[in-house]
């Protein structure tokens, strides 16, 4: 059996550089887990001389990681980089050709081409490992596959997102608006400084979605549009309403089977204050996945952050080292099937409704009448006016209404002139 | 490589019956996951004419659970007999002599002579399994070998067992005592019939948490005693005080390294309500674990039953096909080291002492005089008469004090005759 074991990693931003020196500290520990010797042979980054944590041994760096397959004898590659395309799908389409095992956090590239990809490992007969991309220090992918494995799971949901769990949680908490909340998670290194928007959109937790669902329901990855809502149209006058409903407004990822159709979603939520999912605050992650015959399971970590994300590297590291190859989404790919999506214009659900408006005769009227119009039943109404602009906000919580009328509803009451702004919508959970 | 794996499972109570459905129903799921082929060829049990949830096929069952061994070809034992030593030890020991994987839900037995097996196993080159030992449906052995390999842990506590957690959180919602919680809980079957006295005295608890030391510290399991203290002694009163002062009552489990050394510990805990841990209520279980880099991370499930366990024993199963032998506590046993033991007469911490008292003149300045003779300074008293029986209640909530001077302090006041009975105990956390 191979006792020496050369890696390489591309990308030394903040995760990849953490694994560097994760690896280089712990090579003692890691031969006596897994009795293999492993020696950092390559790294690859755009900017050679940039300031890292470690110091960059020149002798192993390369500017171009495809070269690193063609000129190195590499057994397991860590690819850092990020994003679905370009680059990173290359070298890790490379490095697989070439028998190479890979390891990524990913979640982007595993989302968008986790099919192609686990085909090309399973022809190779090399591991593509990518416990790191959903959840970041919590086990959840190897909990599904390996932990759980032959539960029958039927949904699977929860915070997956660090930054936009951060930025909800101060507005929450100090009142803050959610342009300073977002300044504040960029300034203490928990959004993107540039671009935070993948996060923020909803589009993060979705591709975490995709993931699992895949993994829990024995599924291909879906590629289906599916209902996705970010949390840059919150107010804080939503916390306060929220607080007044003793609610709290959370961004979820949700995947469920129903009638056996694959049913994702990603928006923010109101749950109920003494929930277990609306007590995850600031950066934490959790998921709740419910399965027989196990109940309910609940698995909550750091979701995001170099240290986290390279312990769910080293996990995945430790188990090629161990000589697993394993399916990468546990399954032969034939056996797992396309999956029927649900029709989310079915989805029936509570919703909470703010409209900013006029202040001036007849308009909730106006709304009211609208909201008939489309079957949806009003449970509780707060008017709250502001004089001083005489502006007025509505808060309108609903009986269960059809998802395909409140869209339709919505879309047409913006053309209403007393309607000052697009509603703000958010669905109880 | 090998395809077609023999299975016997000795003990057919609750889970040996459910775990013999499971792999019954879903071989060919199993099949899909790892290539093997299984069999159950033989099961065991006391008693062949019960009535169980399975229809026992007569050809394959063995009154003689050891027979099993010497007259079958058996790849894979599951055992389910329970108790450390007698047959449950006996036939472990044989079956992994005769090279024969074990699957284990038996903590009482890894945490006596999970040594001795280990390196039985480890020199016979077959898998000894028991994630069923801890926390029942969640995967926690397999997150601190694979999912969190690596890390650096520091401390391990939670809710180990779900039958104190069941009884605590019924006396607080109902008011009930611990007599009717108890035969509530063995009316739902969550607690044995008969005598569940190693539930409530902490004992179960305490089996766990040796288990989850060895894992967690990677260090030989512990033999020497720790403090262990149960539920039977806490009253509704207690659970009124502890709603005033916004506490709540939990037995947790507790595993933490200081200074290198080992402090294990079993008690009842007051929490603050707002703390995730205080919020795991009913038969459910919960560990936290702490290390580096991975930060806190948090694993809730159900803790007990049929239906957990057999998910617990199914993940070892599949673990075992895939073909994953592994040192069963995640290292070789002779890099694990004996570990020191912190003397647990130094712990300092803050305590909740209710006296039950003769209501007569200078009782509680006696009982005050008495604390400060061991140096236990009171942050909060209060007292509460009950004038139909001329008895009080005295609650005192102390500052830090040292394990040692509590003890001494209580051991000594019992002799007053104006103190009732033995005083109530419970440490803040």
């Amino acid at each position: 059996m191979k006792k020496i074991y050369n890696v390489a990693i591309v990308g030394l931003g903040q995760i990849g550089s953490y694994l560097y020196k994760e690896i280089s500290s712990k090579k003692k520990e890691i031969q006596n887990k897994t009795g293999k010797i492993v020696n950092i042979v390559a790294i690859s980054a755009k900017n050679k001389n940039k300031k890292r944590i470690f110091k960059v041994n020149k002798k192993i760096f390369f500017s171009n990681p495809l070269k690193i397959i063609n000129d190195k004898k590499i057994d397991i590659l860590f690819e850092c980089i990020g994003l679905s395309d370009g680059i990173s799908k290359k070298i890790v389409e490379k490095a697989i050709k070439k028998k190479v095992h890979v390891i990524t956090p990913n979640k982007a590239l595993i989302a968008k081409h986790g099919e192609h990809l686990s085909d090309l490992a399973v022809k190779n007969k090399v591991n593509l490992e990518f416990e790191a991309s959903v959840g970041g220090g919590i086990p959840i992918l190897r909990t599904i596959k390996e932990g759980l494995a032959t539960n029958s799971i039927y949904k699977v949901y929860g915070i997956l997102n660090g930054t936009c769990n951060y930025i909800l949680s101060e507005m929450e908490n100090t009142g803050s608006s959610f342009k300073n909340a977002l300044m504040k998670a960029q300034n203490l290194g928990y959004a993107e400084p540039g671009n935070p928007k993948l996060d923020l959109n909803g589009y993060d937790t979705l591709a975490k979605v995709k993931i699992l669902s895949a993994l829990a329901f024995n599924k291909k990855i879906s590629k289906s549009k599916c209902m996705m809502e970010g949390i840059e149209n919150i107010e804080s006058k939503d916390f306060d309403m929220a607080e007044q409903l003793n609610l709290r407004i959370k961004l979820l990822g949700v995947t469920e089977m129903i009638n056996n159709q694959l049913f994702e979603r990603v928006h923010p939520c109101l749950v109920k204050k003494n929930t277990y999912i609306a007590n995850v605050s600031g950066v934490m992650n959790a998921v709740i996945l419910e399965g027989k015959p196990v109940g309910e399971s609940v698995l909550q970590g750091e979701g995001a952050g170099p240290g986290p994300t390279s312990s769910a590297l080293m996990s995945d590291f430790l188990s090629v080292l161990r000589g697993n190859i394993k399916f990468p989404f546990g399954l032969p790919n034939n056996v797992r099937k396309k999956v029927k999506i649900y029709d989310d214009k079915n989805y029936i659900n509570s919703l909470y409704l703010r409209f900013e408006v006029k202040d001036k005769p007849g308009v909730l009227s106006q709304i009211t009448k609208h909201l008939a119009k489309y079957k949806i039943s009003i449970q509780r109404l707060i008017q709250i006016p502001n004089n001083t602009n005489k502006k007025a906000s509505i808060i309108i919580i609903t009986h269960s209404v059809k998802e395909n009328n409140s869209k339709k509803c919505l879309k047409s009451i913006i053309s209403n002139k007393n309607i000052i702004k697009k509603p703000v919508l958010l669905r109880l959970f």
